[in-house]
């Protein structure tokens, strides 16, 4: 039989992927699964976005351009703006997805062998796209006691050597729910541009910030235009993550010129989602204002019925839609495991992701649990009770 | 300044790119462009994948699963069952575009410093798939004189090495409009079994054969089931290549877990496009019979138009809508270039992509040029009759 690749076999899982045929099972057997393990958003799409594609008038369906119409980038470039970012429309490709924003920074900026530092606990994919480009994630640890704050800059510049290409942050970020200061975002870009290297932020979450913090983009310090790739999405925004729709932005016009070359090979991103995300933008501010005090509400209770556990320890997010908790349990995995398999209360149980995945440093994490507030409140409240009542029980078997 | 990747810096440009700012300035000055360059057919797309896209009632967008939907994976496998191809909706992996099915399959099979043997002339975006694996593409050579039929076996064992993952093929071709006889593909699959290597068939076009010759699958040769891997798209079937859906299928169970990894670093296939890809297998037959008419009507015309040209060599395509044509002149980089610039008839030109792009070997390919029947009738005699018309001046400038 032929061999699949050395890169195939250390493609990483998703760290979620074990646990959902124990989820399947707990379903088969009558039990209601609540989860707080993903980070699909159950908020509506803005009806201007679905409207737009329900009265598209296409005949053909075709290849939309390699980068994304004019129009769009245009507009989106309008959007940048208001945000205070200030970008053309020709520092922007449009992608498939942030996710296909990551896949072109990785491939424009690193080649085999060398090495991107993340200050862990992070996104889960960046395993992945680093592992499909032969490249090593070296981890820089932040802490729940800090609410995972940016650790301190010496611990970046330790982390540093002859084969780091870049520094990657996710603002706000993707488990931890913290936003960077203005003050933390300029010290990185005084380190990558001390030893020239890239600064990738994923931006994903720029629109989900709480209490009136303002989300500081790289793209907003001078003298990093040569430095600063942006990877963003319209994923989160609109809720709506199925479309498919992202970007990378960059004022380097050899990041833009070589990414280009990645996108040129796959053609084009989905016409239809582009109608999608061109339309969106006409969102009015009123719908982010709305979704910005539900995820807050939800927050707040999250974190309140979280202090009722004995012994938890949490961050408090002040940015997109997660938290981290950390459990009086020994190993996380064995206990959401066990929560699917042995656990319900009055019928229902909870399906958690355990941090674990989220580190590069094996053994970190181990006690923690990420949770998505992307559920309804009631749904939420029992969530934490289940997990409550889980723990006594657990800690006794 | 930070530097650009090796790899970044070798990805190719779609060898019709340099023609385009030429064209724009054609079009400036107000000389209309008839673009034989494109594989974007005109054909309409079915109405029952558009009108299921109108009348979708989504709230939220959501994410797709990583894989595609076990219905449309199974109505997919029941698609290949009436083709003759027996295959089961877990051996599919519902991809964006066949782009993507490409690069899973590369990135599943091969590492940094492999090398895949394709016949060449190929689609070229193998070699920009191929350069961001860091993997090395051996070209075996086929002809005009044979409608570029598979190329003696042994040519293809002579350039397999201890590195050698793959061989590639597209089926029926692009840029060559060759389809491979069931004799053919048993050739190459003896020869991969001899040599344990996997056999990649991108058989986007399956469905574009012509005068009742029958497309014969990879997928249909007994005892090569750990060995195939099929990449295909409903881009050009349906006309939908802005939906941007394709799969993947092999029935090496490691292979799909792999790709499957790679699947999910990148979440999910786009959502509205993956509805307009189900509502598509109820496309009626009487749609393809309309199409495949359409297309050997045009394939026909445009054969005898282009047979009045002297010193014209041109190959007749039994598939696909492409057709390849050596012409009288020595580069038809220039000769492209020059049709754009330098002139035109009744104020119209034509824009064609020279073949050089699609070959791998420096200095094959120069004299052709690559011509895809995706336009009206008349368009298209009118464009070979600039084409004749231009070759007249041309020698003599
Ligand atoms: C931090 C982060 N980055 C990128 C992505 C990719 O999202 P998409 O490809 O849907 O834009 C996600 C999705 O969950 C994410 O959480
Ligand atoms: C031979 C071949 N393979 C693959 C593709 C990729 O198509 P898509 O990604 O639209 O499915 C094309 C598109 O032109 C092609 O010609």
């Amino acid at each position: 039989m032929p061999s699949i690749s050395r890169k195939g076999q250390s493609m990483p899982e998703s760290p979620i992927r074990k646990l959902v045929p124990f989820a399947e099972n707990a379903k088969k057997k009558g039990v209601k699964v609540i989860h707080l393990n993903i980070g699909q958003p159950d908020i509506k799409t803005p009806k201007v976005a679905l409207d737009a594609v329900k009265n598209n008038t296409l005949e053909v369906l075709e290849y939309s351009r390699t980068e994304g119409s004019d129009t769009y980038r245009e507009k989106l470039a309008g959007y940048y703006e208001k945000q205070g970012v200030h970008i053309n429309a020709s520092e922007i490709i449009v992608t498939t997805g942030g996710s296909e924003a990551l896949a072109f920074a990785l491939g424009t900026v690193t080649d085999m062998g060398d090495e991107i530092i993340i200050p862990e606990p992070f996104y889960a994919n960046y395993n992945g796209f680093a592992t499909a480009n032969g490249v090593k994630v070296v981890p820089v640890v932040s802490g729940i006691e800090t609410n995972f704050a940016l650790p301190p800059i010496e611990a970046f510049e330790k982390a540093i050597g002859p084969k780091t290409k870049a520094i990657l942050i996710c603002n706000p970020g993707n488990p931890t729910g913290y936003l960077y200061s203005k003050e933390e975002i300029e010290q990185l870009a005084a380190l990558v541009k001390k030893h020239d290297l890239y600064l990738i932020a994923d931006e994903v979450y720029r629109e989900f910030t709480y209490e009136g913090k303002k989300h500081h983009s790289i793209l907003q310090e001078k003298g990093l235009e040569q430095h600063a790739i942006v990877v963003d999405s319209v994923s989160k925004r609109y809720s709506m993550c199925g479309a498919r729709i992202g970007c990378l932005i960059s004022q380097n016009k050899m990041v833009i010129k070589t990414a280009m070359k990645f996108a040129q090979a796959r053609l084009s991103p989905p016409t239809f989602a582009l109608i999608a995300s061109e339309a969106a933008l006409d969102t009015p501010q009123s719908y982010f204002d709305d979704v910005i005090e539900e995820y807050v509400e939800r927050r707040d209770l999250l974190l309140d019925a979280l202090k009722e556990i004995e012994g938890i320890k949490v961050a408090k997010p002040q940015g997109a839609f997660y938290c981290i908790a950390e459990l009086p349990i020994a190993d996380a995995d064995d206990f959401a495991q066990w929560l699917l398999e042995s656990f319900q209360l009055d019928g229902e149980t909870v399906m958690v992701a355990p941090a674990a995945g989220f580190y590069a440093t094996p053994g970190l994490g181990k006690n923690q649990i990420r949770i998505a507030y992307v559920l309804e409140k009631e749904q939420l409240v029992k969530a934490v009770t289940i997990l409550k009542e889980a723990l006594k029980v657990y800690k006794k078997s």
